[in-house]
Order: C-alpha cells, then structure tokens, then sequence
C-alpha cells in the first residue's frame, strides 16, 4: 500500500477497513483528524473513536491546515490515516478558504508523502438534491474533491456495510 | 444460497432480487413483513406488493419480534424473506426498544436458522448528513446494523438499477 | 458500444465518464439536455459544460420530448449522449406527463435507435428517507426508470469518484 482513498457512506465501516488496512504495515502511526468537537455528540464520538484505535497510534489534529500536517506527519510516522476529508471541506467551506488552492495543495501533499497512506471521505451525492443551496454547494465540491483524490492515488475502495468494492 | 443480505437504495430493485433469489429454490415461502400499514401511502404499496408475490408466499407481519418470526418460519417454511430490516430498525427506535439486544437476537436467529435465509436493508447513508438529530443516530444505527449483518451472512450483494454486485 | 447507462451521484464524473466513452467514436456527436436554465445557478453550470465539451458536439434541448429527440438526432449524428434521465423525469413530472407513456416510449426510442447511445442518471436512493411525500414520490420514479433503461442498455456502469464499475 501506498496511497488508498477509501469512500463510502456514513457507518459504512470506511474507517474500520482503513484503520485496518493501516494496522496491517508495521510501525507507528499517525491518525490526523480534522473533526472538531464542537458538541456533545461530536466529543464523545472523537472520544470513542480514540479509545478503540489504541495505543500505536498517535491523534494529531487538523481541521484546516491538512496538507502541511501531512507532510510533518510523514517524517514521523510509519503510516497515516487522514479521517477524514469530508469534515476537512466542511471546514474549510466554513472558514472560507479557496477550495482549489487547498486541494492543489492536498494533492501535492499526497503526492510527495513518503509514508503509506490512507485518506477516508464521506460518499455524499447519493440522496435527494438538498433544498438548502449552501448543501447542494457542499455536495458538489465534496464530489469534485473525491474525484481529484482518486484520480490521484493509487488505490481506491468502496466500502459498503463493512465490505470492501476495489474501484481502481 | 445458506444466507443472504441484499442492500441498496429505494425502489434499487432490491426486494424483486431477494424474491428472484428465493423463488429459485423449491417449496413454500415465508414473507416476513416489518411494515406497517399507518397511512394509505404505506397500505397501497404493501397491497401491491402482497399482490405481486403470488400463491407460493404466506406474509407474516413482524414489525417489531423479528426474531422470533424467522424461528417460528424456520420449522413450517422451505425459505425465508425478510423485507426490511431499515423499516424494523425505525419501528425498534419508535418503540423505545434496546438495540444493542435486538440486533444481537436477530444476529443469533440468522445464525441458526435452519433455512435458507434472505434478508433485505436499505442503504441510506450515502446523501447529505440530515439536519435533524434523530435522522442522524437513525442513520448511524442503520450503517451499524447493516455492517453486522453483513458480517454474519455468507452472502452479501448490492443492488442498483436492478442490477446485483456482490460483495461477499 | 451500443447503448449505455451511466448512474452515479452527484459531482461522480458520471458526465465526464460518459462523454469520454461517446469521443473515443469517430463523428460527430449529439449532446442532448434535459436541464433548463432557469436560475443562474443553472445557466452558469449549462454553459460551462457546454465550453468544455468543445467543436465535437452539438446541443439539443429536450426537457420533455426527448424520444423523439433521440429518434432525430440519430439520423443527423454518429453517437448520442443523453444527459441527463433525472432532470428529465423532474421535468416531466412538474408538467404532468403520464410517466408510464413517456417511460415507455424513451424505451421504445433507445430499442430503435441506430447510432450508439449513452443515457446518464443520477442516483437519488441512497441517503435518508425524505420528508417531503413530493421528494419520496420523485425518488420512487427515478428508481423505477432506472431500473427500466437498465433493463433495455447492453451495458450499465455505476460511477463513484470519477472511477467507472461494470453493473452489466
């Protein structure tokens, strides 16, 4: 493995199988979140989350700066788990960062990364258009930042209800 | 065909696979139902459904003691369908039922079932994260419930436009 | 190829996949629409698809009457691409068109169509049950006819971050 793109919906066990994926090489790892807790819900999520992955790895957080924490995490680390891109662009979407400059920069982090690793993104463009613009806008990059990452990688999995669908 | 999990969107063509599935073995068929008829949208297409399945089929209405349904079905039919557990899952939460149990208890009638066995979910984690909170743990129990039965089953197959995937 | 359906989300690159397969044709090509520029939003995104696709292909707009669009353009085109089957049926339905006829005759015309022939659609079954009885009906429908125009097509692809998987 050195670079996988794992999609797929929510609870889709994406983050299992790519963790997974991870444990399997030797080594320390680096998880880079770029959730926030900003709730209760999201807190103990993070919280649960940190818990099960144990004691090899190490939580570095990243809400916004990811393509830079990447590369720091590349020299430190033996392999890493970004989880995951999704709640990055809604980071970045909020904080009104220009999406292409960030992906660019992403892409080029994923590119020079010497350390194998995995990216995790939410599969969102599968329901109903959404009423509210601002979602529909969301979608829309999320779809574009999904097919940039996997056109850039050298692996991509669907993960549905646990199991895996290689895409590429 | 031991046990069978068939997941896709609404109307993917999910059901009509199953029942295909189901019909391709010899004997009586058992149909057990989670639906509930509470508005004429609902008892409409139950109707039609009923409708389409034929003579071959008995329907047994389980909305909420679904395992206990597939044990009972087990000793008088030659195969079983099982349609959905997303609706049982949603019927569950109404209820106030523990769900770390139930799903435990369904896990355990899959198990030792001793006919062939095709159960059906819904995927629905694949649109814009829901504003409403209880959508959202609807979603997540859903992706959790999903993944387990995917994990117990020999077989697990996607359905979209009508066409199957497998995935295990 | 003779006649393909391309699914996916929104943002998958089901377009980009889709008019990839027709420009690897000799000839000239149709692009035939099915989205009215009705807000900006919509004229923005209209023409900017138009500029990328280039000299090659020549528009049709055909919200509504698209069989026999389709029969038209395949006596004056070499390949025909579709795009897309969910907008069309959005607009059908908020004219009121009997959906089983047009169904219908959309089957009839991709059947008897001589020139090679991609039909693209969106996804829409695979997030939350909507609120909204309109957003369930309209999802019910798009299923439907894309379990019909996949029953007809020699080949299905499902595309998921710009990367293509055979259904059939």
């Amino acid at each position: 493995m050195k670079t996988l793109f794992v999609i797929g919906g929510a609870r889709s066990g994406k983050s299992r199988y790519a963790q997974a994926r991870i444990e399997a090489l030797p080594g320390r790892f680096a998880y880079i979140a770029t959730a926030q807790a900003r709730d209760a819900e999201m807190a103990g999520r993070i919280a649960r989350h940190q818990a099960d992955r144990g004691g090899l790895w190490s939580t570095i957080e990243a809400p916004v700066e990811l393509a830079s924490a990447i590369a720091r995490a590349s020299t430190r680390y033996d392999a890493i788990l970004v989880d995951c891109l999704t709640l990055w662009l809604s980071n970045l979407m909020e904080a009104g960062v220009a999406l292409d400059r960030a992906f660019g920069e992403l892409n080029q982090a994923i590119g020079s990364c010497g350390s194998p690793l995995a990216l995790i993104a939410n599969e969102v463009g599968l329901g109903i258009v959404p009423d509210n613009p601002l979602a529909r806008a969301f979608r829309d990059e999320a779809g574009r930042l999904n097919q940039q990452i996997a056109g850039t990688v050298d692996e991509v999995v669907l993960v549905a209800a646990g199991l895996p669908l290689r895409l590429k």
